[in-house]
C-alpha cells in the first residue's frame, strides 16, 4: 500500500524531477506527506526527512528516538545520531539527482537552506507542491474509509447540537462538549479548532469560540470536524435558538439552495470552478448579493485544507477520489451569518456526500 | 501589553535588522509568533503576515475574512482582497528596510520566495529565529498565569491516572479519556498528541497510543499536556499495573533522583547544560548507564517545543521567566521505559515546578 504511494508520486514527477524530498522542522512544521508516504500511524518525526527517488524507492532519515516507529512503517530507514550523520546519509541518496523537488508551501526555509550544501554541484531545487498535491488529491479506498469514519463522527455530533443549546451556555461550553462527544465516538482528535459562534459573531467566517452567552433569537453556527487516524472531516451546521429575524430564515434557504446547486455540479472531470459559480449565482441573484465572501470549497484529507480550490477562478478539474468541502455562506455583519457545509467525495458520475445530518432550517 | 511585545522584539533586533516579518502559510504552517505579537486569541490567519519595524510598530496584513478578528487585536491592520494587494501593502511598509529578518525555522520556503520581489534592491533576508526565540523565551506574568492553568489541568489528570487503569483497557482508551478529562477541566485543547504506552512500548520515547491492551506487570507511561488559551504544559507520569520487574522499580528511583538533581541546577543565569549534566551523571553512574537517550528538557510556551535546549552541549543560559521541561528517562528496549517530567519556571533564585502530581513509585 505505502510502496504504491511512493511509486505513484514517482510516476507523477517522472521527467520533471530526479527525486522529491520531504523535510520536517519542529512541531507544528511537520509535513503530513511524511506520514502519507511511510504509512506510519504514529511518531512526531521532528527533523525527519523522506526521499522518493525516480524509481519509486522511499528512504526515510529519522532520529534514533524514533527508530522503532520508523522501522514499523514503509521505507528504507536511515537512523542518525547527529546532524552530520543525517547530512551524510541524505547526501548519498541524493548524489545522482540534478533536479530535487521540495514542497515550497510545507517546507521551512531553513530546511531547504540546510539541504543546499549536500546536493551535487549545479543541482536545482524545484517546487514539488503541485505534483505532491496531485498525488494526495486522489484518495485510495483506505483513505476514503478513514474519512467516512471521521464524517460519521462529526455528523452524529451535528445531529446532537440542538440538545446542547440552552439559555446561558457559552460558545466555549458547546465547543468543549462537542470535542468530548467526538472523542467518545472514537475521534482521535480534531481536524481543526471548532468554530462555535453565537448571534452576530456568526458573521465572522473564522471566528473562535469565546465567553459569548447564548440568548433567544441567536444564530448558532458550528464549523467543526473530527480527525480519525490522521484523516479529517469538515462540516458546518447553522441552527437558531428561538425564532430568528426573518432575514436569517431567508438567508438559510438561499444558502441551502446554493449548496445544492453547487453539489449538483460535482463530478469527475468537471471544472473545479463550476460548483462555486453555480452556488454563487444563486446567492448573487438573491437579496444577499455580495454576501458570499469566500470560496465554495477546498480539498480535505490528512490536512483540513488541501489544495483543491473550488473557487470562481480555479483552473483545476475535479477528479474521482477527490474529497472537497461544499460550504456556501451568507454573512450579514452585526446580525449573523449562515453557512452550511458538507464533506463530499467526487465519483465517476457525480459525487457522494459523506456527512449526513439534518440540513433543515432548525429552531430550538 | 501586546505593543510591549513588538517593542521588546524591536529592542532585541535593534542594530541587526530593520524589520522582522512573520508569514503564515496554510494550516498547519502557522507561526504562533503572529498570535504572540498581535495578542489575538482567535483566528486561523492562513496567509497572514505581520511586520515589526525598528521603531516597534506592528503591522498586520490579513484577508478580508479575518478583518474583524484582526481589528480586535493589536497592530495597524491592512486588509487585502487579493495577493497583489497583500504584496503592495507589505512592499510599502518594508520599503525602507535593507535587512529583513525572517524565522527560517517557522517560515515556508515559498513564503520567503514570495517576499523577495517586494523588497528593495539589494535588501538582505536574515535569520531572525534566534532573536525571536530570545524574545518569547522570557514569559510575562500573563503568559505564566496561562501556563500555570495548563499545568494545573494536566496535574489533576495525572493524579487521576491510577483510577483509569484496569485490565483490558487499551492505550487509545486511556489517551481518549485523558483528553476528555482535560477538556472537562477547562483545557482549550491538547499541547500535543498524548503518548500513552504500555509495557515494552514505553521504551519508545515518541510512541503513539495504539490498541495495546493493559496487562499485569506492565509499565504505563503517559506523556501529555493540556493547552490553555494558546499555552502548553508538559508532564510525564510513569506508573505500574501490578508489581513490575525489579529492574523497573530501580530505574524509577534512579530517574526520580536524576530529575531532582537536574531541577536543583535550575536558576537564572545557570548554563542550560547544567541540569542535563547533573541528571545524566546520576544515570551514568547507575546500572542504567547509556539509557538516557535524549535531552533533559526544552522550552515550553505557545509551542510545545521552544528553542531552549537543556541538553549536554547547550551553550545557552537559563533566564528568569523561562519555562522548560525537566524530563529524564531510562529506556530498556523490550522491557520498558521510565520517564518523569515536570514543567518548570526559572526564577531569580532557583525555579518553581508548575506541575504538581504524585511523583512516588506507584503500583496500581
Amino acid at each position: 500500500m505505502t510502496d504504491t504511494r511512493a511509486d505513484r508520486l514517482a510516476q507523477n514527477f517522472a521527467g520533471q524531477m530526479d527525486a522529491v524530498v520531504v523535510m520536517n522542522a519542529g512541531e507544528p512544521f511537520l509535513d503530513t506527506m511524511f506520514w502519507y508516504l511511510t504509512g506510519a500511524t504514529s511518531g512526531t518525526f521532528e527533523g525527519a526527512r523522506a526521499v522518493v527517488t525516480a524509481d519509486g524507492e522511499l528512504h526515510t532519515f529519522v532520529s534514533i528516538l524514533e527508530e522503532e516507529t520508523a522501522r514499523s512503517a514503509s521505507g528504507i530507514v536511515h537512523v542518525y545520531n547527529t546532524d552530520a550523520e543525517r547530512k551524510e546519509q541524505m547526501k548519498e541518496v541524493l548524489s545522482g539527482c540534478g533536479r530535487v523537488g521540495v514542497n515550497f508551501s510545507s517546507t521551512a526555509y531553513g530546511s531547504v537552506e540546510w539541504m543546499k550544501p549536500i546536493l551535487r554541484e549545479g543541482a536545482e531545487i524545484v517546487d514539488a507542491s503541485k505534483v505532491m498535491s496531485e498525488t494526495i488529491a486522489v484518495k485510495d479506498d483506505r483513505e476514503i474509509a478513514l474519512i467516512e469514519k471521521a464524517c460519521a463522527i462529526s455528523s452524529s455530533v451535528a445531529n446532537s447540537l440542538p440538545d446542547m443549546l440552552e439559555e446561558g451556555v457559552t460558545e466555549m461550553d458547546i465547543a468543549s462538549e462537542m470535542h468530548v462527544r467526538m472523542l467518545r465516538l472514537g475521534a482521535t482528535g480534531l481536524a481543526f479548532d471548532t468554530i462555535a459562534a453565537f448571534g452576530a459573531h456568526s458573521s465572522e467566517p473564522h471566528y473562535s469560540p469565546a465567553d459569548t452567552v447564548l440568548k433567544k433569537g441567536d444564530t448558532a453556527l458550528f464549523d467543526f470536524g473530527a480527525k480519525y487516524k490522521g484523516y479529517c472531516s469538515d462540516l458546518t451546521r447553522t441552527i437558531f435558538f428561538g425564532e430568528p429575524e426573518p432575514i436569517l430564515k431567508r438567508a438559510y434557504e438561499v444558502v441551502r439552495q446554493a449548496q445544492l446547486a453547487g453539489i449538483a455540479e460535482m463530478r469527475d472531470g468537471a471544472d473545479a470552478s463550476a460548483p462555486d459559480l453555480a452556488a454563487r449565482k444563486v446567492i448573487e441573484e438573491s437579496e444577499f448579493k455580495g454576501r458570499f465572501i469566500h470560496s465554495f470549497g477546498h480539498g480535505i484529507g490528512m490536512n483540513i485544507h488541501e489544495p483543491i480550490y473550488v473557487s470562481p477562478k480555479s483552473q483545476q478539474k475535479l477528479r474521482a477520489g477527490n474529497v472537497v468541502s461544499a460550504e456556501p455562506g451568507v454573512y450579514i455583519p452585526g446580525i449573523g451569518g449562515i453557512r452550511i457545509e458538507d464533506t463530499v467525495l467526487i465519483t465517476e458520475n457525480g459525487c457522494r456526500v459523506l456527512t449526513d445530518y439534518d440540513h433543515g432550517f432548525t429552531v430550538v
